[in-house]
């Protein structure tokens, strides 16, 4: 099992003006496709201490290091800072993700999200990468995901914002996520629920993963003509087939239980 | 303003079973009291793994230090030991401690809450504290909160069920604390709030402790006859008296507004 830790950096969450959802959303995902999470921490937004979080996991033998927030234009925005602190390089504008926050300002322009689409510096500051990294697209936000291999590890930055975050998470970390974690075996299932309400589904969905936390579910709401019917996808991974078959076949037979009470 | 570190203790975490709602609520009460909350950690239920994050607490420079969960009876309640292996202490039952572990499951066994009154070795196992520790009150658990004084700082461990750990801080840490941190200025007041459902005050006590970080609100039911009567109480501390009278105003100000508006 490799190992995996979260940092989640930002003064929002140790100030308790924001609950940190995003460690617990990335936490249940990497734990149904097989890895160990390790270690959850929460640096302030200031490049020391990301760097010396960053270098405690290394510390720890992590092998992939996902952090969230941190990304954005303002000045307490210091996650790229701190990765290049952590491991001594310096900060380059890229010239794929410059183009990428350029383009990205140009369409929220257009859209009346921003009253400019210059570059202003603020703006050009999510282009400036540590030497190496290599940007990745963020499928809805300005601030492209930064990607970065240092002394045998994987490190991901990713946008704070869990709308930004999961979409980014899904798309773009977790092909290359399969590849490093070196996942044997990825299943996937579909389970026709039979309900219509969201949030019924919802809460035995919740059940399902708290009790079998190696298998991820989301909900899959598909039309046929006006109806909607509820779907859920079930996916786990691991090494060992057997052992992913396994914690497939408990989730799912939990929730036909659950899905046949009321 | 004194450093304090919160760690969320246990594998629950990790997995993304638990949402760890425990250190959003410490850091929004500790923030409030003034206090800066430096960094936030979740280690496995595992002593070294505990040890390391607080010893690496304390090197940030962290004059308190307070942990949450792994103090129950089962094989993974692993925070006492964590502690001591971080100090190179050994592990001793506490007479008082064992008298309020006794205690609390004769009154559990009276109440038919467990099937049978006995200290077993694992309940035992709740007053063995690292020498030199102090055993404090649980106001509703079995388990006793933890003080210990080590190199220069002071730690608590708190129990991780947040129906628990909520009145120990309250009730047992608080009032520690506030001589710890050297509060200069603790003022509280109580607003009226002229409504009846909690849950429309609820939301706007969120939204002044979002933007007033520095300031703390509680709803207080209070009865006049059959009449029910929503109070609000707001604390906040630090050293200078100007300024947490500032914050004080400020919150305030938004919770009339919000409580004027629909």
């Amino acid at each position: 099992m490799k190992r995996v830790e979260i940092l989640a950096i930002g003064k929002e969450i140790l100030k308790g003006q924001t609950l940190d959802t995003n460690s617990h959303w990335l936490a249940r995902r990497l734990t149904a496709l097989g890895a160990y999470v390790g270690r959850i921490a929460v640096p302030d937004d200031d490049p020391e201490a990301i760097a010396r979080e960053l270098k405690r996991s290394l510390e720890d033998g992590a092998q992939v290091v996902i952090t969230t927030g941190g990304m954005g234009p303002t000045f307490d925005d210091k996650t790229l800072e701190g990765v290049a602190w952590a491991f001594e390089l310096s900060l380059e504008v890229h010239p794929w993700a410059l183009e990428f926050v350029r383009g990205r300002y140009r369409e929220f322009y257009q859209k009346g999200f921003v009253d400019s689409p210059d570059l202003t510096p603020e703006r050009e500051k999510m282009a400036r990468l540590p030497t190496g990294a290599e940007p990745l697209e963020n499928p809805v936000g300005a601030a492209p995901v930064v990607m970065l291999e240092a002394e045998g590890a994987v490190i991901f930055c990713l946008p704070g914002v869990p709308r930004e975050m999961r979409p980014a998470f899904e798309e773009v970390v977790l092909p290359r996520l399969k590849e490093i974690l070196g996942v044997g075996v990825y299943l996937e299932e579909e389970v026709d629920t039979g309900l219509k309400d969201e949030s019924a589904l919802a809460q035995r969905i919740e059940k399902v993963m708290k009790k079998v936390p190696g298998v991820y579910l989301k909900s899959k709401p598909t039309r046929f003509g006006t109806d909607v019917r509820l779907k859920v996808v079930l996916s786990a991974a691991g090494p060992d087939e057997a052992e992913v078959r396994r914690r497939m076949a408990e989730a799912k037979d939990l929730l036909s239980v659950l899905l046949s009470s009321p």
